[in-house]
């Protein structure tokens, strides 16, 4: 299998522009306030299919042969990389399984079948979603686009990366810090991977749901993958392992991990939501959470972080508002 | 007094650059089902102070002699217009007055007074607010940065138009209709003019709330300004006259004129939310409200349309949530 490199990152911008939403990189005075420091937030809640997870899923999916294509595609997701496999399939004119647990957000859930995927509900409690996506391979010869262990995905990631050093440069920017939601680690490895090069001071810090902090577990040479049903708000961050790939690219950066709980992931919404007047959901807010939280490990940084996504029910950003309102 | 063109809001884009956001221009599948059409939503209110009227604020306050901008600088305003006259004192480095009806929602007056803004407030039954400043001004030499009837004014906001445009051209887009929140005029003329000097078959909309629809009773050549206070949750369309500028500009297009109620801006603001993740306050969604209310009317056309702000008490935007929830 191919190794990833800088190189396949920008191949994948390349291929990717004008398929997907150029998003900004927003600064909000009212923010830095808050946190006590320079934050700079790049919005892929604004991305297509409403995450990241479309950068990564499309790469993949252009990069399949037609054999591989038109056999249609499967997924397993706790919803937005099933979001994005789906909005790819229908923008390549193939089908889409995605398989989900059964604890999946409705959002997301219909979101998947909004694109014509088929989604595939299985528990989370008695079954492998390996498994599931194994048999439902065989059965049916469908290809596979993965989450995040896989060079081509994490490349689709990391040119969200591209795009904030590009407007670094142009706003005579360095940073100190990158702060990075993570789950399986396609984003936070590809990103981290293409800051680090083009600042090779940065410090990288991680970000997992209190109680469900993988990659943490995984530096520490704990037991993984976690079982049983995750409990907390941040359901983009709550599968239950992390990659081969994107654990060795991060091992490299030296990274910090921190969690976060999910008041301050609600708290973090609704700051979003006040300063930049973006919807972001819990998991897509995580690393926010961490800088308001603990505004010493940040003070006098420029700190750069992405909101990751903004697929959440109304009921659950409710929530967060009403910790302010 | 110099006459609004074309020219003026390339020399003001000159003059926002890299001062200001370069908001995308987003679509949504979701949003063109909903809407029974093809609908491209310019997010503005990810500009800087949460809405377009920084670009004209800063652009007029940008043209200002020394000793104006010394003097320190005033403005009226529903509530949008005073934050972005308050951010632009704060850039350049000198103080500002906001006159407010005594009604604005108190996240404005907050926002203004975060900026280091004096705010004064008037009771709009009992008081013209021009009176007010007028008063102001000459008492303490302050200098009027209008909202919206002042060719540089209309020329700043205008450069929205000037980057829908450029996304048109980069997409290959022709667009059938343009459909405008308006209140005093000078976000719909500027961009009304820019866009059709680039698509001259463009059809232009203007939506202003039900019962304060200034610009139709203008055009009507019916009596204003409006009296009273306005009774809509559309407070940034709430002002209770147009410009003398932005009438003539906008007359030369023969534009159509509708209104939304606050039941149909709700609505809108929910399906900005679920479909693009912007935070839209009830005035910004006015536009989308009425594309959503009367499909027949946009049927298989391309609609451009401005998310104008995003400046909204999370009370407000949990009630356009629960008409989802």
């Amino acid at each position: 299998m191919s190794t990833f490199s800088i190189g396949m990152v920008h191949e994948a911008a390349s291929r990717l522009s004008g398929h997907i939403v150029r998003t900004p990189l927003l600064e909000s005075p009212r923010l830095n306030e808050a946190a006590g420091t320079r934050v700079l937030v790049k919005a892929e809640s604004l991305q297509l299919s409403g995450a990241f997870k479309m950068r990564g899923a499309l790469n993949r999916a252009l990069t399949l042969t037609d054999e591989e294509r038109n056999a249609g595609l499967i997924a397993f997701s706790t919803g937005n990389h099933g979001q994005a496999v789906a909005a790819a399939a229908a923008k390549l004119g193939t089908t889409a399984v995605i398989v989900m647990p059964k604890n999946a957000p409705t959002i997301k859930i219909d979101n998947c079948r909004w694109w014509g995927a088929e989604v595939q509900l299985y528990d989370p409690l008695t079954e492998h979603r390996e498994t599931v996506v194994q048999q439902l391979i065989a059965d049916r010869g469908l290809t596979l686009i993965p989450p995040f262990d896989d060079p081509r995905v994490i490349a689709g990631q990391a040119t969200a990366g591209l795009e904030i050093a590009e407007d670094l440069d142009r706003l005579g920017i360095t940073p100190d810090s990158v702060v990075l939601n993570t789950s399986g680690g396609g984003l936070a490895a590809g990103v981290a991977a293409v800051l680090t090069d083009h600042t090779p001071s940065l410090r990288v810090t991680l970000i997992e749901p209190a109680g469900r902090d993988k990659m943490a577990q995984k530096f520490a040479h704990r037991e993984y993958p976690l079982t049983g049903l995750p409990d907390t708000i941040m359901d983009a961050l709550s599968g239950p392992n992390v990659g081969v790939h994107t654990h060795r690219i991060l091992a490299e950066l030296s990274p910090i991990t921190h969690t976060v709980t999910d008041t301050e992931a609600l708290h973090a919404m609704a700051m979003f939501f006040t300063t930049t007047r973006l919807v972001v959901e819990p998991g897509g807010a995580a690393a926010l959470a961490h800088v308001l939280a603990h505004p010493a490990e940040y003070a006098h940084q420029t700190v750069v972080l992405i909101a990751s996504g903004g697929n959440v029910a109304p009921a659950t950003f409710i929530k967060a508002l009403e910790t302010i309102a």
